[in-house]
């Protein structure tokens, strides 16, 4: 690939010109859009519309004029990126909280059924609230075994498989309609983790009769940092599950102000306390930009972006753990190497910032809404040079940061 | 009361220029701070600055640049408000959740102490959460008392007594030191629900010896619609409990990715999901309001403030159902009538914005911050107006609306 290469496939490009819809600064190129997604310039005239005049003028009466239905509002966004029905998808809360709302009460539904089945290495928070979820619920476990084993381990004890469908570190995408396919002929639910997928690959959870999912708002979906999440329930599933945190929020009647808990119909029951204003008009503005766009273009451009760098980081002699099949992958490509922090930071000081994954990833995310062939070329160019100079080696990228 | 002996004690007020911080609409006399506080000017900045810069320009960098302190930094801006340390505080989810969280710690601590006891009539969510938490934990159970039977109802098997500090309609105020004491000796656990109190009356949890608390960031903290709320652990208790939303952002070592939760020292183990940083610098920027204010003169203020509309209701032959010692209520007054929904819409057609809790009360907040003594004295006027030209009476003011 060459930088004229690189240029004739923007110009050619059907979405290129959705990236003057972000605000994006200057001498950056911006490959952790999978960490935090970056600015719709839109966002930032309706973020402060929030705040001076939805809540500084109109106050209290702003519940009444779109806010107290904004969590529907915004899940019916969602929906079409994840192959679900506008009134299947609900953002609340964060992916965490979720997933516990969501995993106690798939434990729930047969007292027979007493596992939750996940995947070895999998995202730890989706792990970690596991562990919480389990010991909730009596005689519940976790058992967690490696990706290739995942199959197998379903039982009829069996209650939820849960996975991330597109791996944090790696990238690796299961195949959604087959695992969940044999989730449910083990009698188990299928949950998914969409957080590195929603926005960064085609998504069908309708068609792939998964049961349950959840997601991220500040990753492809550029919804600002800690955004809301969101939370997907079949609809043959939404009477018979009811959220363990009961919050008034999800009441039938918030407003009649009753002792006794008294789930809402639909999705509004996965509601828990009052919905995050600032936070919710944020990822509204965020999703209101994929509303306009092409998505299959933008899954074609993810694997064109990815091949880019591929090709990179094989000149550089790289270990790519990233798939080479766009079926079999996510948006973000990762390679493994000793002394990957100090990479990543070799290229931050070279105005590419992607991140670190401990304990040896140099991942970089490839979000093709904001990023151009150019751009990711350029990135190439710098991942060789960091490599090849050996520049990474400069004791100033040996310092460990907290985050990047 | 005249409008001349308001103005004077306007005059005499230390913390009139207070209200000049504060960005409220013309023509409104907002009595509703206590539900949802009003906007401080200088939040306006704060949330752009979070969005343009924060976000849009320093990116995924902005973690390591005070973002990923912001629960505690923003939990010790609490702490002088409530009576407790910079290390007792954290500032997160929401109160529903932490409510959560906090119940089934508890109901963790001692397996002999099953029962959760509360008040009837306590915020719906308090209970609707309680309900939702003793499920979680084997054998516990909530028991729901009158106000005046929670004393002789504590007993050998109650591991925690929540309640709620001031009463959201009544503004009655618990004796926290009392209760505390009691709760102490019957070997319970105490947990108080700050969110009516908490920037409305004077609070001091370490000195009651109180062991719990949550509370909500959106009302006289003036934090934005749905801000995060903040939840307490008595230093003591701090390793004793953990939270069954076991989240990834509350693990001892987030970001070394470990499949097996392990709780963080300190109050970080209460988080959960990563922290929504437009809706967490909104908060901050709310609490540094009151960071320059003389505290005790604005539990003072609240007294004057609160008599002023006391005198008219009474003017008015309402009933008053708040409490006239000021130490026994919190920062609102409430009245009882048959046709309360009407009379709130008549206020705010008069441009006072009150609200009506259901079924019959006329709720009125009296937030010293941003609220002169001549404002409450003419919300006053308008009250006895409305009651004595019966204009509530009117057909459009019969229209019941989802939320006031």
């Amino acid at each position: 690939m060459t930088r004229d290469e690189a240029r004739a496939l923007d110009a050619a490009d059907p979405i290129a010109a959705v990236r003057d819809r972000f605000a994006l600064p200057e001498g950056v190129i911006y490959l952790d859009g999978n960490s935090l997604g970056a600015l719709p310039a839109a966002t930032v005239a309706a973020a402060g519309d929030l705040v001076a005049r939805q809540w500084g003028e109109r106050l209290i009466r702003s519940w009444n004029e779109g806010w107290i239905d904004a969590p529907q509002r915004i899940g019916a966004k969602i929906a079409p990126l994840i192959g679900a029905a506008a009134d299947e998808v609900i953002a609340c809360d964060s992916t965490s909280a979720n997933i516990f709302k969501l995993l106690v009460a798939a434990l729930r539904v047969d007292p027979k059924r007493r596992t939750v089945l996940s995947e070895a290495g999998n995202f730890p928070t989706d792990l970690h609230i596991a562990e919480g979820a389990v010991a909730c619920v009596p005689g519940a476990r976790l058992e967690v075994v490696p990706r290739d084993k995942l199959l197998e381990a379903l039982g009829p004890d069996t209650a939820v498989l849960l996975l991330t469908h597109v791996h944090y570190k790696t990238a690796e995408r299961f195949d959604m309609p087959a695992v969940s396919r044999a989730a449910r002929e083990a009698g188990a639910l299928m949950m998914w983790d969409l957080s590195h997928s929603a926005g960064a690959v085609a998504i069908d959870l309708d068609d792939a009769g998964a049961d349950l999912a959840v997601g991220c708002g500040y990753k492809y979906l550029n919804g600002g940092p800690g955004a809301p999440a969101f939370l997907y329930v079949a609809r043959a599933l939404q009477d018979r599950l009811a959220s363990p945190l009961s919050g008034w929020m999800g009441h039938a009647e918030p407003f009649a102000f009753a002792d006794a808990y008294a789930p809402a119909p639909g999705m509004k029951r996965w509601l828990t306390g009052t919905p995050p204003m600032l936070a919710m008009a944020a990822l509204e503005a965020g999703l209101d930009v994929w509303s306009t766009v092409d998505r299959p273009a933008v899954w074609r451009k993810s694997a064109a972006l990815w091949s880019i760098l591929a090709e990179a980081g094989g000149q550089a002699g790289l270990d790519c753990v990233t798939p080479a099949d766009p079926a079999g992958r996510g948006s973000h490509i990762s390679f493994r190497h000793p002394e990957a922090h100090a990479i990543v930071q070799a290229l931050i000081d070279r105005g590419v910032i992607g991140d670190f994954r401990d304990p040896d990833m140099v991942r970089l995310g490839l979000t093709p809404l904001y990023l151009s062939h150019e751009d990711v070329w350029r990135a190439g160019e710098a991942l060789k040079a960091v490599i090849a100079d050996r520049s990474y080696r400069q004791p100033q990228f040996a310092v460990r940061q907290a985050v990047t």
